[in-house]
């Protein structure tokens, strides 16, 4: 249960890069991190506009000399105060998440930062070796994998409550940019733009989010090959995908699909999860995120609720107001925000033992989705044809 | 949108009584207040036990020369400091409301308080008075009544999508009190005692929820009389009821119904609103709350769904995420505490205009849910018949 | 599981009366009779212009010389052929019945009749006294009696699954006359009429559907008391109501309610069924007939599916096609025959113990309903009062 | 609508192989042909233990003259007679149908087959060369594209409503042989045998089903190319297999896959149906078979109904019972044999045009089902490769 008891021992000094005023993403980053107290506010480069960042900075509550004009600026500044800034969050355009990153991590900085955590693995792996060297957490903001029946789903599939795993059916495909919206919003073109949004759109935009959660309930499944399908249905998108379907083979012999899409026309998210063993099936659907179906073979299927008694204890400490009520986003991105603040704690403490138990989407979540999507690429360009995952 | 931008000019110092640690409502009414830069949590008389709630007040970061051990105290200390409270959240036991909301407005500050604001009309009206008298503003946490697509129903009732109102069927009907849970959970027990819970159990518990959805949607609905017919499944919570139903007759002719119920065993919330209007109707449900089912007579029934740019304005106004994201029902609550600031702040600067334009459960909202309970009951204690609407 | 093996001698020589040319009540009667061999269509009195009976019922295979202008006409002249009808279906106007099915039993015929049986309960306790006189089976068709999962449900029901039973939720609820189509419709004028359609509409001819199904699934309960509201939204339509709101108390404690309507704009059926007992509850809509909601209290809820093996056998034994395959509103009237086909056999052998365990909604429940609608009428027509049972 | 008329001129004389004692598959046939009166069941060579078939034909009313000991028998026999059988329909294992289609064929008789036809494009060639050089009818029941929506979803594509087609997502998912259930059931070994089920099993046992659908409802799509990765995951059933999951490119550049599996543990059917336009998108479910969704893209999605006036003629005239109630499976395969009769009269009496406008699953359905099957089995054996379709 989170009901704003504290967990940690002082709230960890923070700053964005990025998430300026009308930003919808920066306003999720806020609302999570700092609602249970773990973090504070105190820095921001919050605008590619120096003046427009400062003046949100100032509008939320910043003070106006920690409101800077860009990130470098930004942390060089806090590394010489004694009460700088122990962690950033990145909430900016894909193609600068590696610089920034690298950047709060050569200055001391644990980073949570938006999917893509870069464009290749060999990006993120430079990262991994930075954030180990400096002992330093790195969180990517998978914000469906904080809720409450993922870590159910997780727990169940650990209890052999599936049985063996035979299928992973995972698709994010909605339907907003079934036309070119791209032409008249701008908030929209630079995810079709290669220079930055990197080798494709769909597939790491919304792909990987389902593919994390797959990797969270799933802990011990490994691709070994993989094949890929992409489609500019909008034709000047090409050569990135509005459309893909990755099939995938895992060590072990369980199978796997991946649809992912935005032109899936009148479909709102429609990110679905589908595990299927031997015994029985879980599905998981984001937009009623508070119901999980598991169907068992030869029985009623069941509806298992957020917040019910009968969950797993792994579960249940996760829930923040009782069955019944609706959870929805906020509340599984504040379950991450928690569990960053916890980690940067156990690190900052050397507490390994701790770290080690603290699940939520390190560095390794983000090199893979960087990884998977690298994998796509190729097999959808030498024509859909299947690749050793590498 | 909702999103992190000010609205109001400067946080209201806010001080909480009760909503202790564990409290579960006291996270929810601290969740939506500091969400939005809108209220400053600075005091508080936590807890019923002064060191517990001290301890708490810290653990929360009041400053602990402003943790006090009731709220008499609270009110008193506040009032002499210049930068005393400016309003108040009651999250305490039902009997305790009426007391602490009187101190509040006589000590000069906005109130917010749970339902029931009180158990009498009589008691109600003198608080309207007193509101009245100190210009503050009384705002009554029916939570769901902040969801944006609430906002939606009323927008579209009152444009004539529905044609002309004629029926209204309500229902908060859970199964978490199907056996005498009481008897082991001291949590439940007062609910069920005549002395801390007052005249009735489920229909001022749950049924006046969707009573009040109700009352935002049709603003315009009279109750002229009603029936109410409850019963106490469980033996020993007799004479309070733990299902009850209320019919009603609407100046006008309109007709509803209301399904007040905590023994609908296996049932989550059961929380439904139906509008039936001689052109369509409207249907919505509480535990899958970002859809609307709009039904016009003749048509494919139609999916309404939270944040898609086809809303009306108003309900587009209170978005926090975007469509396709579930919202819940600690968004629906920070748009009200929202709504109180913008309130609050309006009646401090004496902007009767604006104060005029903000919906939000207040006052007027509290009396009537005490008024409709008391009705039910007359009615039922009369074997059932119908009573006019006092 | 019915696959066309025969359970009954021979098929019973069958006639009809009404159902003519385009009637969609006359189809489904002769599609379920005719379904499985268990009555043979020899005659007809088909429609109130005799050509055109006459015509159509040579169309269907009947031989011309057995196409009669009237029911008169037919039962005389069948009664003298050795090869003559025994059993005749009744698919006339409401106003009709009685005097046909009098006749019918008069005649030495097992009656199917539509319901209403007839307009007062004196008039059914003459059908009753003629069917147990002559040793008939009347069948009264409330159709979706017949469905699979109604048998799953009185049999839970009897096992103990639900507990005590608490409450019954009843309704049916459409939208298809939420204007007055009457106007223009001369197939609905004759409903809201009350020399044809007796001294109710939506009470007779939609309310005693759920509420026999309460009576399949529930054989134990008795009403004590009722009251009964009623509208007439569509002003020409008074007296006769469409919408109404009937309570009921019944001996030993249980509570019900049952929303009559036609005027549920945008509703499709809406016709429910939800048993709520101490342990457990059952809900079925049907319109997704094939899926049974069980939610015992703390569990997840379950969805029972048709065909499934884990049925109970008396709702097994109704399966006609396995599970997964959706069955409809044909195959449950299909059922019905059968046990029709069923009875009078027994009958017929004067087989009374293999009779009695027949379950179909015999003339009992023809008369049940009828007694249901005067009791709610007299309410009504007294303010909405509650009156005992008579 | 479909109400008992008349809509050819005599019931054709029908016989039948397989389909016994106990068998579902026979007991769908005849309930669907003998439905509407345009067939008349006459003969049938039904068991392959002769006595057993020919009890069961007197059963179901067959002159005991005209129960036959095996099909060659039955040809012979009733091509002698002047009122011998017109047409059959063959509900026997998967390898049989072949020879008697053939055997058929050559004694001039129009056939009803189960799917698949046979198990090789070659075969099934040969079948259509007889069919076209006979003048005959062939019909395969797949069942499922009789229902009324499904011909809703063809005329809304064939007008344009969903915009350009962009991606066709099928699936019929089960979990019944999650396990090895065909060590216990008889009735299902066969199926996972390649000498009686041909070269798949899920494949063509229901993967066939939804690939029919699509090409109802786009009948201008042509496969280009597929690749298939096919799974056995209860090893013994190698080399047939148990999943399979197909991608398909048609000509013009739209986007295809098929989920085909058995092993979906927990699932009921999982037949869906999902066709993805540039402006809208269409879904059905075979459980749900009543609504079918459309979702235009920036519009609430609409639930359409079956039955409603606001249907497209061609839907509407597949009607039986009227909205709000129930259709199933019964029903569409009805309509299927309504239009066997149909084209088998129309084949009869030479008229080209009305044959020409009755759609129904012909001949080229048959090969077509067996093509995909052999494309889908050739990619699947050579490692999931792309394959042209041939």
């Amino acid at each position: 249960m989170i009901n704003g008891e504290k967990h940690t021992e002082a709230p960890i000094r923070w700053g964005m890069v990025g998430g300026g005023k009308g930003s919808q993403i920066g306003y999720i980053h806020r609302s999570a991190a700092l609602r249970d107290n773990t973090f504070t506010l105190v820095a921001g480069a919050l605008d590619i506009v120096p003046e427009r960042g400062r003046s949100f900075g100032i509008e939320l509550g910043i003070d106006p000399s920690r409101c800077y004009a860009d990130y470098e600026t930004m942390f060089a500044a806090e590394a010489q105060r004694a009460d700088g800034i122990q962690a950033v969050s990145i909430a900016t355009p894909n193609n600068t998440h590696f610089a920034i990153a690298k950047s709060a991590l050569e200055h001391g900085l644990h980073v949570v930062c938006e999917k893509p955590l870069c464009f290749t693995v060999a990006e993120a792996k430079e990262l991994e070796a930075l954030a180990a060297a400096g002992k330093k957490v790195v969180g990517v903001t998978y914000g469906y994998a904080g809720h409450q029946l993922i870590e159910q789903a997780r727990e169940m599939v650990a209890r052999g409550d599936l049985g063996e795993i035979r299928l992973v059916n995972l698709q994010f495909a909605h339907g907003f940019h079934s036309a070119a919206v791209e032409e008249q919003n701008p908030a929209t073109r630079w995810r079709v733009d290669p220079r930055f949004a990197g080798p494709s759109y769909v597939l790491g935009d919304v792909g990987t989010h389902p593919l994390y959660l797959s990797e969270v309930i799933l802990p011990d499944l490994r691709i070994k090959r993989l094949m890929c399908a992409r489609q500019s249905f909008v034709k000047s998108r090409a050569p990135l995908e509005d459309n893909a379907v990755t099939l995938m083979e895992y060590q072990g012999g369980a199978f796997g699909t991946v649809w992912s899409s935005c032109i899936n026309a009148g479909s709102m998210h429609g990110q679905k999860v589908r595990i299927v063993g031997s015994k029985a099936s879980l599905e998981w659907w984001d937009e009623r995120p508070n119901q999980l179906s598991f169907e068992v073979q030869d029985e009623p299927a069941r509806v298992i609720e957020r917040g019910m008694g009968y969950l797993y204890p792994p579960a249940l400490a996760d829930d923040r107001i009782g069955a019944g009520h609706p959870e929805g986003l906020f509340e599984a991105w504040a379950n991450l925000y928690y569990r960053f603040a916890m980690a940067m704690e156990a690190s900052d403490r050397g507490d390994a033992a701790r770290l080690a138990g603290i699940r939520y989407p390190d560095i390794r979540a983000g090199i893979e989705g960087v990884r998977w999507v690298e994998n796509c690429v190729r097999s959808a360009d030498l024509g859909g044809v299947w690749v050793d995952y590498v």
